[in-house]
């Protein structure tokens, strides 16, 4: 399944040495024809890691014969060597798969500020190049891990053709892309454009409406091949439906999988004036430190909500507002609506709505609770 | 001291009993002249709590006989039920005072979303004004207290006057005034422009640089009293700085009783192109968790500073960015520089500086670490 469910692809995942307990931390994907249509998105923060920075570049061609990525090093914040680094990463994989370097896209997940031990992940290309396989998919998508709990991956089968995919990602989720490594494959007869409006459209409401903890990562990458085994063009409605569900179906792993969580929050935000309004409420009700440790504890404090949204230049009148906490409407009109003992909140899955009453928009963000154990796993993360 | 450290104020605090756990809950601060000038400053959350809707619209005319402010509850998002009970209680103060409700305001904090218990807050207010003495200052600051551990007051002599004042807060503590509640007192004759100038200013760098836990309050009140009783009118910069030192007293004082905090970080950006650039760093680092839970495990991660300099929009350039860490320079040139290991976090004062290399602008901002504490706290609160 992961990034071999579709034709026309090979991966492996091995462990190179780069994660000092000996996981698995070198994962490789390899299109392996007839075409090499591509397309990424990126991180929007403005310090963005050396491999960011080189997949961009290599991506303007949209075309990548393979993506290697690397678990254990974020290769971020380390300067001219740093991007040296991920230059020879991608000589090693291109001449030992005999393509171009510009054809190789580099992705890293792990600690800031490090250098990655080259001496042990080039050779770690080499072992993985003679790993790789049609059934791959699965161990390359376990050697990305960080933090995560389990391995993530999706499938979605189109008229003849297939989407899959396999993701990273646990904590530093925000907007812009949480902290997440993506790679998804397809063996429909695309073009690196098509890819590219499918890609951009399904992220948009995707990856970009995950917000664990606020935190926008250096290094988020989300890698879209194509490779036209399957000998099918599909309409786009349909393709770009696929790539969408995938997404959202990685997406929805990230945030169960978020670090220290135990609760699951969607905030549905409707009655907007506008999707962007939606989005800035429900964006600032995610980052509610007060409100994320009050649905830890169980306590459904609409109060929190209703500071949140105040802090927003989204349009609505104080008076107007609603607010639901599974399926309570705890707000009414600004003030006290129904009985807040009603709420059951036993459940991993919250379900917050707000209606601003200033229009028909809507717009969902995923976020999690704020727990002692987020704490625990991120005071204790590079020591 | 406290409120009634400048001559020409009374103040009292008692147990009106709006607290479940008997402790004091109502404080009444009166001016008694001979002038009544007055300033204030509230949240800018556009969910505004009824105390804050009654004063602000009470402040219009410069002059405020008295102030009175209660724990126990916010009376937010109550409706107009909640504006009525603000207004009673302002027709209750000014009728036992002898003075007009439009000469009264009103600031209250605690649970938002329930309405007060009337019924005790009344006969309070009654009991409050029979309690009035020149040295009620401190059992005022102790009766505003909610989750404070510690009430604050602050005190700055000037040549021949006094400013001095009272504060409490300890969570939802964040630029556009922490929630806090804060009355500064001054017997300086000085008239309700001068106040008011002095207070924005000093506000501006104090109160509005504190960020605890990035969420913003709908209750925020600050107000500065002048009852003239010293007979002395001051030079405008000597007040000023008498106004904005008594607020960094009381702004530090929050910071180091802000809920469940075991470290205070000051941050310090300098080389700013602007100081509107130079805060919107520095908020952006303060409201990072995953700094914060690092700061926590008395983690040096520079990185997660560069990560929060890059969803800035201030002008800066990635290869430039410099970061010391208790005057360690571990980043420099926006990649690793000096050892990590030679940090010493061991100090509850953490001091990240934070150079954009940009220009000469500076601010300086200050929060707390993310405890499993802070947690605790606050999904507990309101059940």
């Amino acid at each position: 399944m992961s990034v071999t469910a579709a034709k026309g692809f090979t991966a492996a995942g091995i462990a190179a040495g780069i994660k000092e307990n000996g996981n698995p931390d070198l994962a490789l994907v390899v299109n392996t024809g007839p075409r090499r249509a591509a397309a990424g998105v990126f991180t929007s923060n403005r310090v963005k890691a050396a491999p960011v920075l080189w997949s961009e570049q290599v991506l303007n061609s949209g075309e990548l014969a393979a993506v290697v990525l690397n678990s254990g090093g974020a290769n971020a914040c380390t300067g001219p060597k740093g991007f040296q680094d991920t230059h020879a990463t991608a000589e090693k994989a291109a001449e030992v798969l005999g393509v171009g370097a510009g054809e190789v896209a580099v992705a890293s997940t792990g600690l800031i500020g490090v250098l990655l031990p080259m001496d042990k992940l080039l050779p770690g290309v080499e072992r993985a190049a003679a790993a790789l396989s049609e059934h791959g998919g699965e161990k390359a998508a376990i050697a990305i891990k960080t933090t995560d709990t389990v391995h993530k991956t999706a499938v979605r089968e189109g008229s003849g053709w297939t989407v899959g995919g396999m993701a990273k990602g646990a904590g530093m989720l925000a907007p812009g892309l949480a902290t997440m490594l993506v790679v998804l494959t397809t063996d429909a007869d695309v073009d690196s454009a098509t890819l590219d409006k499918a890609l951009r459209a399904a992220t948009r409401t995707t990856f970009d409406r995950v917000d664990s903890d606020g935190c926008m990562s250096t290094n988020d990458t989300v890698l879209l091949l194509a490779s036209g085994a399957s000998g099918t063009a599909p309409e786009y409605d349909e393709f770009a439906e696929a790539v969408r569900a995938v997404c959202d179906d990685l997406g929805q792993q990230l945030i169960r999988d978020a670090e220290g969580a135990s609760k699951d929050i969607k905030i549905e935000v409707v009655g907007a004036a506008s999707e962007d309004d939606a989005v800035e409420v429900g964006r600032s009700i995610a980052r509610n430190n007060l409100l994320k440790c009050a649905i830890h504890g169980e306590d459904p404090n609409w109060g929190r909500v209703l500071s949140a949204i105040g802090t927003t230049s989204a349009a609505f009148e104080p008076d107007r507002l609603n607010v639901a906490i599974n399926g309570v409407w705890v707000c009414r009109n600004g003030s006290v609506g129904e009985d807040r003992e009603l709420v059951d909140m036993r459940y991993r899955e919250v379900h917050i709505v707000a209606d601003l009453s200033a229009g028909s928009e809507t717009a969902t963000v995923w976020t999690n609770d704020l727990t002692a154990d987020y704490v625990h796993e991120n005071s204790a993360y590079s020591s």
